[in-house]
């Protein structure tokens, strides 16, 4: 795992400070806080700070819709209400800052979710360390046959030690020369902002990421789905954990609502609706592609 | 002012209940929180929660330039250091909540700033409550004749007496009828959507608004500008004051940098060049225009 | 209608100045440029500008997907399967520029959507005119009583006539006092930024607005829902018929997927999982809530 | 230079393409589009659609100023006051489309701009070539010991040999074994998504840009700034020619206002009112810290 003992010291250091606030606390976040949660060979995330609560968002629910809210019994009811109709704001008023350690190639899928706030690590100006994400062996895949941007099935035998032994050789060949470059021993050493250059996409970066819950909401449905790249999606299935801990309600409802459900065209409701009344449905007299109807079928488990 | 008892026990409530928590707290704030500051007639800002510290931006700093940022002595040199060369992520891992009442002309200018987060009442849902800006004598004031976008002096006599009188008396019958139309007694009932646009915009509304300090201090710097109207400018004052008393270190290098600076143009340095030489400089003789020479001698005290 | 002589010398004196280009032109937006659609009694949009068009999706889809999107045989299908999938870059790379005369209540729902740009009349610096929203008869409605933001059935008789009434009196008043304090005819004038704040929020403004597809069309889910209120609906509708004269490709998916789709969740999904199997499910079976069965039957159109 | 014969064809077909519009156009823009400027080794820009001019800009500022604007003689006149006060909303009405080629390592600093529109080349889905970025030798710098994020003297002889020997190398290696890897000769071939992981950060990737001028001036005010890394300044200013030749007025005043002017604190302005008194002011008497004083001296031609 990639804390050092001197980071370790400082989490310890940071968990021994109890404070008193008049904020809003959640005690499963409390318990995350600052603890290193492992991904992938040498990453993490940890949890640095939170704002916000279940309770949070109904506040703000309630600031837009007044008394009326009051109708609704409980907070749970009102949260599932607000994310069945795609309100957005009321999760926007919670807030999560995170110190993630990832693969260079997972920050640029990361880092195309805007509505974020970011600082990364500058290989500018610091030195990178020599660390590189080399896939288990039960993570190198062949290119999907059915699917251009995807996985088929593991690599086995001689080709699979050929990928990882490429993989580990150029890692280290490309540091090695890193490095070299960089050094000022009997040499002048090239500009740090030029020979990260030479760095493969796998070598780890880290930066602290601050997102509201609606737009993480947004990121988690994406990245936490079967289509993402494995890599990717391990930081979200674990940030997924965290968020269960945070906000209960709301992640049950982003559940039930997002990750669990699904949206339907007006071609796909009215063959169910066809096929409630005891129609047979086919592809052919659905008006959908085969592509499309392949997927309809995907959703009601019958392909 | 325009706490309700039940609003006053609230915060009592929310005031009385402790927690502890491991993330960084401001003892400033905490003394804020919850509580109201008036601003105008019946409106105010009130601190619901927020994120991070000074500590927090030279953290998130520091990620970015390892140890590099070491060499920088204090965390308030580094933060003046950020501000002066624009840095805006280090900023954007701090964050606020805040609850405001205010008129419905200044939420208009407000909702203008759009990297926030906003949840208002609604009075699709929920009916107003009879509460408008009627400005104190003071703060009547002639169009401007220099500045189309102004104020001029204060109205005086007879004129100012009369236009406190239409903005009551306006505000009272708009807000009679408001009643009358939406209520149930003995007929239907306008729907609250329809009867809200009887209101003038000096009716107060009230919202949640969360933003980053990055985006704060771009609303502080417009808003508490000398330029901007008066209604605004006090909310934007007595945000400063909270602000100065979350992030001492940001927001002193936000004064001397955003409040106290200005920005010159490549015209207006080459001018001072030439008047630090001895040269006697005119608007005839700097290039610039009329408007753009009295804002500069503005700048320098001259004018 | 609402266009002075000067507006429409001006619209046709754009409409004959024509210019050639290498870029992308659409002939069904060449025919709406500049033109007004009227909207309410005093409202209208006109397109100011466009920029893209159907190809432009496809043409930023495969630069993301290179070859392998050659595979799908035509524009209109890639299109299907980028909407399907919630693809939202490639819909960003369309943009339109409207002009819009719209009611200040409105205008104040419009601006909730943040990621547009908007330039707006500004009552600061220049005077506004006396046009005011009075809804047609057939549009004054009472409150709902199933849904605390919604209107139930049509006022009438004396309950209608009061109403309008009481909303043509006030506007007037208002207007009168807002012309009257600002008059400088024997007295100063009160500064236009005070005064604007007597006028109701049925009062007129305008604004530039422009928007990536991508974000306009989420803008007509929300406000072409029969949700949404009558008086934003009606700008929704006259904009979805501009973007199906713009991008037909896109807007028919975005029709089929988002204007008549609607999202389940798992719950429901499963519900319809058993319902195909024979089974009778009743809200007390379902696992939902009465407001979320009700809601599913309507999907269903079981209700 | 990075064009294929079928891209050269394909330009040369888009440029033979004249439609004609209501919309305005710019004659210099046209001259730009689709024509690829070269950029490093195998980069470069092409802009691919532009909406709005000089007029746009004023056009907006007259939407929100109203009659007053008129005051303001002509068109420059008023584009410079909106600079220099800081007015961004007219300038989002202009938006410029590039497609855009460039080291990887360039990309991920240039995405860090978030208001902006992209679509990039996907390597889960498609291969890269064989293209990477190889410093010109009078490019190759060392470490600057004064700024931990820049670079110093060019570096020479053998040292520099070195370098390229090394850059070349281990690009054309790892490109090999990226090859090798996902090649389904006689084996099953790594997923794609897998097998980029092995690219260093110089080799090139490519998309579609999209963005409005207030955001590209942004862009080009850090970018184009002589503290950038060389290599996305060679972007920037390609865009600023480009930009220069579509909205001459705002470019002109960005020029004056941001490229060639500075802002300056409080405190700075207080010393040069000090020295135009005719005192003698030196950092110890300055208020500021020497890197501050440094900066302050540069800015004044002093240093």
């Amino acid at each position: 795992m990639s804390l050092t003992p001197e980071q370790r010291a400082e989490i310890d250091d940071l968990r021994s400070q109890e404070h008193t606030t008049l904020r809003a606390t959640v005690a499963g976040m409390e318990a995350h806080l600052y603890k290193a949660h492992e991904v992938l060979d040498h990453g993490f995330i940890r949890v640095i700070d939170y704002m916000g609560d279940d309770a949070a968002i109904c506040q703000a629910a309630r600031v837009s819709y007044g008394k009326g809210t009051k109708s609704v019994q409980n907070d749970a009811g009102l949260i599932r209400y607000l994310m069945r109709h795609w309100h957005s704001t009321p999760f926007e008023m919670c807030e999560i800052k995170l110190h993630v350690k990832l693969p260079v190639f997972v920050a640029r899928q990361w880092i195309r979710h805007r509505t974020a706030n970011v600082n990364e690590y500058s290989a500018r100006y610091s030195i990178l360390d020599r660390e590189f994400y080399i896939p288990a062996p039960e993570h190198i895949n062949a290119q999907s046959v059915v699917n251009n941007q995807g996985r088929g099935g593991v690599l086995e035998g001689e080709e699979a030690a050929r990928v990882l032994e490429i993989l580990k050789a150029d890692s280290n060949r490309c540091y090695d020369n890193y490095e070299q470059m960089i050094s000022q021993d009997g040499q002048d050493g090239l500009a740090r902002e030029l020979a990260r250059m030479n760095l493969p996409a796998n070598v780890y970066t880290q930066w602290y990421w601050k997102v509201d819950l609606h737009n993480l909401f947004h990121f988690l449905r994406l990245r936490a789905d079967a289509h993402a790249q494995y890599e990717i999606r391990v930081y979200a299935d674990a940030i997924c954990s965290v968020v269960a801990d945070w906000v209960p309600a709301a992640y049950g409802a982003f559940e039930d609502y997002r990750l669990g459900g699904a949206t339907l065209s007006g071609k796909a409701l009215d063959c169910i609706k066809r096929m409630l009344k005891g129609e047979e449905v086919t592809q052919e007299t659905s008006g959908m592609s085969v592509g499309e109807w392949r997927e309809f079928e995907g959703v009601l488990d019958r392909s």
